[in-house]
């Protein structure tokens, strides 16, 4: 097999970090967030099978698509699997792909003989929303769905912030009983709450949450800010776009391609909230420091 | 549109809570997890688009329906949507369904001469690896993909267990940097790691650990540990069926399908792992308490 090449995990952004009001410009490292293809080829055949797409941290990337196959059920025996690699690792193999998207395609080929179940790819088939198969490809796509940068020059208080993390628990009912949901919570510039709902997934409470504000016919949003209870990952900037919220704040980590998407759709992008302590990743105009 | 059933998002089970070597059995909250599909009806046809099924926890399904097609930029308009309901609501809608999935499949209906673009769905379709869409059905699809039920009497002293997530935290070495990584550890019995892998999607780090291992010629493992940085769900139950892991350890919280899933599978699952405090929802007796 092909030597597994580890890309970085971590990438370098500049980040706004509030303590107490007091302001500083800081280096930051970010987890690193890119889709990947997987694409399962038969012996003696060029044309693939595009398993899945997914997000994921690049690094261990021939496992990640070896679990995926095994776990699924479409691959048993690693005696079937002839190898794995990279598209640009195969003579031929990388043909019409971008040269950023090489390592973002992770190729599995069968040995000859070695069939599989099509139809079970049928219903395990899993993506993103990205139609690309790189960060700036996943970008474009959203634009191409027709997205524009938010232009809301709502402002918001660090106060506002400061509380928003306790005032989403506060709300969170369920949470002390279970522990184990998420939340998303729309809240208003001011830090009045609109809505907050909860899932096991992530995207699925922020969904529930753009899907209140569709059908209520408030989409696009303006003066919100939404609050998610984890991380920050591209698909929940991406849906945060689509209904207008201007503001995004979590209480984990943002990826880096979170916070390149909220860069790019003029979204204020805020993480690591902890009280009086946060960052801002993206357009920190938004944020109001002073007493 | 029809009213919202909220169903339960929490179901009671018997769990044994672990603090300092004593144990005792309590009655603890879970939060639900379910298998939902999203389908698209146009006007005038009976036939339906399945757009998506993805696991998520009962309440607020038309908003999360809703929002999932807006941010997919499948709906744009309000307008265009008719109507909301799941499948028992609709006269003739239940036909063939299960009275257990009745709620676990919501049906979109557009207005007559709404369309939809149709190939944005290939791309966007998103499932888990459930072919029913109850919660029964989910576990039966993966008895059906021929998995068996663990028989590994391997024993894990509380003492490893204790430890576990301090190995974790210190295996990973790039969490320092980023702290945006979910962590999957493979360790055995007696405490040694075996593995680790960092994602910034849960399955994605569990889907690397098991792809080490079944590219290593190593499954299914024995006398194995899988520990994870955040929540047990359905799917890394099913994945670590799959490869023989005899034990899961989740530092937070499992879902309910995930302690079901553990139960069928004779896995046992460890959750809320915090130092000297832990929880044993399946299969106990894989636990050493004595000193």
């Amino acid at each position: 097999m092909a030597t597994t090449v580890v890309r970085s995990h971590a990438a370098r952004r500049r980040v706004l970090q509030v303590t107490n009001g007091t302001a500083r410009w800081r280096d930051d490292m970010l987890a690193v967030e890119e889709p990947v293809e997987i694409r399962l080829y038969t012996a003696g055949s060029p044309a693939y099978m595009p398993v899945a797409v997914t997000m994921r941290t690049p690094g261990h990337d021939f496992e990640l698509a070896a679990g995926f196959l095994y776990t699924e059920g479409i691959l048993t025996d690693v005696a079937d699997v002839r190898t794995i690699a990279y598209c640009g690792d195969v003579p031929g193999g990388s043909m019409g792909v971008r040269p950023e998207e090489r390592y973002n395609l992770v190729n599995v080929y069968l040995r000859e003989g070695v069939t599989f179940d099509a139809a079970r790819l049928d219903r395990h088939f899993y993506t993103t929303s990205s139609c690309g198969i790189c960060g700036k490809a996943s970008l474009e796509a959203v634009r191409l769905m027709g997205v524009q940068p938010i232009e809301d020059d709502v402002r918001v208080h660090r106060s506002v912030l400061e509380t928003l993390g306790d005032r989403l628990r506060a709300a969170q009912r369920v949470f002390d009983r279970t522990g184990g949901l998420h939340a998303a919570g729309w809240f208003r510039a001011d830090g009045e709450l609109v809505a907050l709902r909860e899932d096991v997934g992530r995207h699925n409470a922020v969904d529930k949450i753009v899907g209140h504000a569709f059908l209520e016919r408030k989409t696009p949003v303006r003066d919100s800010i939404l609050m998610v209870s984890g991380r920050a990952s591209f698909e929940i900037v991406q849906k945060a776009a689509v209904a207008g919220f201007a503001v995004i704040a979590a209480i984990s980590a943002p990826s880096s391609l979170a916070c390149d998407a909220a860069d790019d759709f003029g979204i204020t992008l805020v993480g690591f909230l902890r009280g009086e302590r946060f960052n801002v990743y993206t357009h920190p105009d938004r944020v109001v420091l002073e007493d």
